[in-house]
């Protein structure tokens, strides 16, 4: 859940806010710059634009972890390669196009790091790349390297806004979350799974910080903050083919507590992880699922995806019904399928704090059927209309409000607990993604 | 794929079509009979159909398979316990209500039996129930009652069709089909995973045949029967609570060839299960992906299933929109979460005949993209438009064709085949699982 709850009235106050949680860690600089070309596979010109993050000097302390998907991205074949170089100086990211099982791929990612350390005074091997965009197209080499020197010229050291703003691709808004140690910081940028394009749902997630960790605990650090954040979030159950989350320090700032820092970690992934779902495809409900004394971390981590990706459950939160039959339908989906010998006499389910299900049977009335409708609809994020067409979009370029549907699951057979956050299942979700031929 | 292929232009040539399949081998009736009720959770009344199949004689030779759902309705207890009792009379169906975690649930479900079972002159044990309808609502017991003798006074031993008509709720039409075996036949009814109510999803499956096969043989048969039809299709990846497939035969017909009737059985569930995709919850397009060459049959399944289960796909699918990358995404996000070893590097790839990927990098250009899209085209069963308030309703009540999208994916790499149907993410399936509040 979010360090703070925040409610945003307007754009302006969001990116106000924005603006106040930016402040660049000591030893970095980004620089953006857009440029205008023309796909090989599509007729018409599209937009790109490119992010730089540079460190004012390499630096050995970098993570990165990336998608498990069996048919990764080029970029994500030379980052694993970036993970045994002995310094890391800066990370390059285009959007628009992902270079996923595209023709030279990987020569074309090579050949982007290799001008981009020309122009920054380093070797091709301490430059990190990433891209986002349509699965199948060709980069865009000449392109690219074109617009590099703009780029670097960019380069300033006050403010991460700029490449926040710089990896969107169809997100309605961008995502930077920050958290202080002693007289360091950590900040982190996110990319979500906004989607009006044909292919994109990458997500890419960069974490910069002024404070002193060795790499080897970095590694670690990073592994555990994502598997309680990003592992434990769900738009739509697809599993990009260019995931990344990088985690890199300058070490400017000594480390004293080792501790009190990975905590600052885990919450700049949670809140990340939770603006990303927040901003996810067509999603108008956030849906927060507890689950509680499981018999192991992963059935609950399991269990809780299992009711976010159930489709007719998040059919029924977008529709401000509460259709608890559906979610118990979840749960047994997967322990059937998945953990048959598991004993579920004792699970217990509330929705909104109210209490739907216990001792094998539905616990359900009128009242409460009221209170539960009135739960999911303080949790909206706004309200669906077709424009002309049937066509759904949404309403708002800012995050209203940072309340969730509200899932608890007491399994009462363990000491286990997990909380998975996903959305609901929406018209928009399906504008988004299916009514459009470019 | 179906036995036959089948173009229907209107619904009463549709009806007239299951009427020339639905004679009933020899030694069974049906009956069905409607009421009002009041549920006691809810506030207004529904209409419930109460369905009977019932042999002249009890016969030893049945088997049933049910749900892996961990929750379980009531009718599935009961019914695991008749596979014990040796033999079986009757079948009673309710729609509208599925008895699940529900108090009292199993009570009401045996109530039921022994009633059909006094009207029929069998033992309570000689009957097995189904239930299909609102999740978490209890059963009308003596509304189910009183109606019972209706049922039993309309029973006839003519067509299935008013048995194929009773157990839908909200299918677009019924689903009869029937294989010759010898002198004999199969002829069985589905209902599918239509839903215009809140917690609707069962599939419910009833084989009937006076074909003479021993028990343990039957149920044999029906175990291999099921794995390659019903167990191979997903409308949502959602898993009911009640699904029930049943084989009886009534053994009138002595059998010289149990092969030529498994295969005749064979053919009845798979076309059964393509028409409960065809028919299933807004489905526009049947996708029919064939898995070749893949290391075992459980993953060759696994990789359909990835498929034919991938949101992203299932709405470019329902776009018309040829958007490979989401195939090969789906793929990939299967072999590296569940299948981390497998070498894909032999797999190719085709969409309606033609090559997509192969030697690792995808095969498109412009021309392709237009016959791909003819391809997506020729398979949508009707146009998509939203009516007053966004709302989408499917316009047709027969299906017009039985043309699928048709997915060939070579994995390359072992023996192992499998065939899995599903079906397009539209907003037909969105307005009938969002919007609506009763």
């Amino acid at each position: 859940m979010p360090s703070t709850s925040l409610i945003f009235t307007s754009r302006d106050a969001h990116r106000a806010w924005l603006a106040s949680q930016a402040a660049l860690p000591a030893g970095f600089r980004v620089g953006t710059t857009r440029f205008d070309f023309t796909p090989r596979e599509a007729p018409k010109p599209a937009t790109m634009t490119l992010t730089l993050i540079a460190l004012d000097r390499p630096t050995p302390d970098f993570a990165a972890m990336f998608t498990r998907n069996a048919f990764p991205g080029a970029p994500i074949i030379v980052g694993r390669k970036r993970l045994s170089e002995p310094t890391l100086g800066a990370i390059v990211v285009n959007n628009k196009v992902s270079n996923v099982c595209a023709p030279g791929g990987v020569e074309a990612s090579e050949r982007i790091c290799a001008v981009t350390a020309e122009l920054l005074g380093l070797a091709p091997g301490q430059v990190l790349p990433s891209s986002t965009g349509v699965i199948g197209w060709t980069l865009p080499v000449e392109a690219i390297t074109g617009a590099l020197p703009q780029a670097v010229n960019a380069l300033t050291g006050s403010s991460i806004l700029p490449a926040a703003e710089g990896i969107v691709t169809t997100d309605l808004y961008p995502k930077v979350r920050r958290a202080a140690c002693g007289a360091g910081s950590i900040v982190g940028i996110a990319k979500g799974a906004g989607m009006i394009e044909p292919n994109l749902a990458t997500m890419l997630v960069y974490l910069l910080t002024d404070v002193a960790a060795p790499r080897r605990e970095l590694r670690a650090m990073l592994a555990r903050a994502v598997d309680a954040s990003f592992n434990a979030i769900s738009i739509d159950s697809d599993t990009s083919t260019s995931d990344t989350v990088a985690l890199v320090s300058s070490a400017r700032v000594p480390c004293d507590n080792l501790g009190a820092f990975e905590r600052a970690l885990h919450q700049v992934c949670r809140d990340l992880a939770e603006d990303v779902v927040r901003n996810g495809e067509g999603v108008r409900h956030v849906i927060r699922v507890v689950v509680r004394n499981a018999a192991s971390l992963g059935l609950a981590r399991a269990l809780g995806k299992a009711v976010v990706n159930a489709p007719l459950f998040k059919c029924a939160v977008a529709g401000n019904d509460p259709n608890v039959g559906r979610l118990i339908q979840a749960i047994g989906k997967h322990a059937g399928a998945h953990a048959p010998g598991t004993n579920l006499a004792n699970l217990r389910a509330s929705l909104g704090g109210i209490e739907i299900f216990g001792a094998g049977v539905f616990q359900l009335n009128p009242e409460k059927e009221l209170a539960l409708v009135a739960h999911l609809r303080e949790a909206e994020l706004y309200a669906s209309h077709p424009s002309a067409g049937g066509v759904f979009t949404p309403p708002i370029d800012f995050p209203p409000h940072e309340r969730c549907v509200e899932l608890v699951i007491d399994v009462g057979n363990g000491a286990a607990s997990a909380t998975v956050l996903g959305g609901d299942l929406t018209h928009e979700y399906v504008s988004e993604n299916a009514d459009y031929r470019s």
